[in-house]
């Protein structure tokens, strides 16, 4: 919900109108300075209101939470306090920077600018996920490698396709990217080589992280599901296709992937995403009771990929997309994953897959927007690119807007570095 | 290394000539009873070794360590200690538990009888992948699903194949386990069913756990590899046979799998393994040079399957097989796992796959053993099966026997509860 009594008055911290980091959106992150170590911060304008520093001076003493939470170096304990405990810290910390509060009287302490701080991975990553909810990403990979005819597998409308991926190569955007090596089998080769990956790809995808946990046995309804969301990252899954490409049967994607999956710093609460709730795409064949859900399941989120090769001045727009173009739902994501008694952890990060759009110009890959290398991607300063070049940095943002109001996720920006 | 100078000694604890845990085994695990909380412990025959009493007597003192990381609930942090530490703790041990040591003076503090004791999951695990490094395995299942001329993939001789797993879903020996439910395909159906899985299977396997980090971008030769293993375990590789069937293309295996894996409950060192290392299969065609090594690198580990009915006394032993039968050895996993940079961590796990021998009675799976549902498999109290049946109880066991030497497992047994 928006909190209405909050959303008439301004911020005492100056917010630009084009923030992502409005009073509407008070996304949660860890940073660090010089003088402070690891700790919660939540982005409002162009600073960091520091929890710990907030919560020291008494401001929430009142909530009846452990306020030692927000001094950690990952968000997971708070996370872990629940969702009653997430809405009372964002209205407080609403009410704290809205005109009114006496906080300002505190600015030199607990306000850090975000040029002076390092943003850390926001969570401990328990498990991650990785589905493959994109309709038209499906379509458009399944034509290249398949065909048109068979182009979505028979499962695909029946349920949410997904696999496990590798948590500990999970890093926070800034983290730059070591070109990965591995064995690839040439066309037309009858024997692998091994080498760095001519085919280096981004994958435009969003994840949910999860803030309450399950019994392994258990399972979450698509009515419940979003109660055990906390919130959202722009995430790049970095994907090495000729590395991808020879390995991937029967078992699926591995070291074609693991070697790095890049998230923005800020999470997201679904709390702040609330108004920007809309329908998601029909489904036909309608699908099963478990995966069936009511309301509006999807959210307007506008995304768009940047390319800025080395030495360059201007990033080039290649892609703009949505995240309301996906197929299925973070609800059925969650139903699915866990109708068969699989246990969901604090901390667990569900990507949502590429997410491409029906227009040429917005799919999320590389793969998808050369064609599998037939067609070039110009840039902006001149030069070309088919595929990800050594020097090339990726940068991933998504933002919603409604009414006047903006809710942002900042970036995820990682620059691609030659192989070791 | 076998320590020569200790060998010729006994235990004052009493060992039986059969156990599975003697002097020369030593395995780490975590155990609780009434009266202790969750701590680390070795198995010595019968008996419990409560590391967190010996250190408290002082015998730990001069290892130059933090003997706080024995009164943990999980082995981690011992562990990531390293090897050098790995090494002086198992001495110590050994020393103090050989005839001669007046530890026995102090029996009734510091050994705790296993029956009296719960013993709980050994490590917090990171990280879990699952190879599928079993030529006869892959062969079986390849020629049961595409054809005996198609049975194994292109890459299958290249790499050892390999996808990621859920973490959170591995639970101890003793934890039961319901029936998952799911989406699956009936032969000749046009949609998909939902229901309980029909055909439940159980995976025997192995898995190792890492003791020694790297950081993203770096890779581990075959030459190095061991160095990052601390011990293994026997590892119950749940299946839902109709769930994985429908779900698996084209990302791999995922409701079908992680509702549940189960270890064992005591990590056997690499060092306890030591004796029983010989060669591992020839290797045609030449595997590419990152892959390639010197030395033995198989164990020689007798594996065994045995099913118990519900309300039945004698259990069948289903399966005989070894680990040394697998294509692909531990070094080979770990340098394929991180040739692309992808970083590992202390406390990740790493199963090996489905071990089957060439002969039918050794084939790791019942969808081997019944041959997709084809043949029966017959009980010593009389009935049958194909695929598990509600109340069965799968139990797996390892052991190693040189010389007169014998280091064991112990067992993972866990029972399939109906579907909730």
């Amino acid at each position: 919900m928006i909190e209405p009594q909050l959303t008439n008055r301004p911020s005492w911290v100056n917010v630009s109108k084009n923030s992502d980091f409005t009073l509407y959106n008070l996304p949660y992150g860890i940073f660090k300075t010089a003088k402070r170590s690891p700790r919660v911060g939540v982005a409002i304008g162009e600073e960091i209101l520091d929890l710990t520093a907030v919560a020291a001076l008494g401001y929430m003493d009142d909530l009846g939470m452990d306020v030692t939470v927000f001094d950690r170096p990952k968000l997971n304990d708070f996370i872990a306090l629940g969702k009653p405990i997430w809405t009372k810290v964002r209205a407080r910390i609403k009410e704290l920077l809205t005109e009114g509060s006496d906080l300002y009287k505190h600015a030199d302490k607990v306000l850090v600018a975000q040029v002076t701080a390092d943003m850390l991975l926001p969570v401990e990553v328990k498990n991650y996920t990785d589905f493959y909810s994109s309709q038209e990403h499906a379509t458009n990979v399944g034509i290249m490698f398949r065909s048109k005819e068979n182009a979505l597998m028979p499962n695909w409308k029946h349920l949410p396709v997904g696999y496990h991926g590798r948590a500990s190569s999970i890093v926070v955007s800034g983290t730059n990217i070591h070109r990965p090596k591995g064995q690839m089998m040439p066309p037309n080769a009858e024997t692998p080589v091994f080498g760095p990956s001519q085919r280096m790809d981004f994958e435009l995808e969003m994840a949910f992280i999860t803030g309450r946990a399950t019994d392994l046995g258990d399972s979450v309804t698509t009515a419940d599901a979003e109660e055990h969301i906390f919130g959202m990252v722009v995430f790049n899954d970095w994907s090495a296709r000729d590395i991808q490409k020879w390995e991937y049967v029967p078992l699926g994607p591995f070291l074609g992937k693991n070697f790095g999956s890049s998230v923005s710093p800020w999470i997201v609460t679904m709390d702040a995403l609330e108004p920007f709730r809309v329908a998601g795409p029909s489904q036909d064949p309608k699908v099963l009771p478990y995966l069936q859900y009511e309301g509006d399941k999807a959210f307007n989120i506008n995304l768009e990929v940047a390319l800025l090769p080395e030495k360059c001045q201007k990033e080039t727009i290649i892609s703009r997309s949505n995240f309301k173009y996906l197929y299925w739902n973070m609800a059925q994501q969650l139903a699915h994953h866990t109708i068969n008694g699989c246990n969901i952890e604090v901390g667990d990060m569900y990507a949502s897959g590429t997410i491409s759009g029906k227009s040429e110009d917005s799919y999320g890959s590389m793969l998808e927007l050369s064609w599998a290398g037939q067609k070039t991607i110009l840039l902006e300063e001149g030069g070309e690119r088919k595929f990800l070049e050594d020097g090339d940095t990726v940068i991933m943002r998504g933002y919603c807007i409604k009414d006047g109001i903006r809710v942002g996720f900042g970036e995820v920006r990682s620059k691609l570095l030659p192989a070791k």
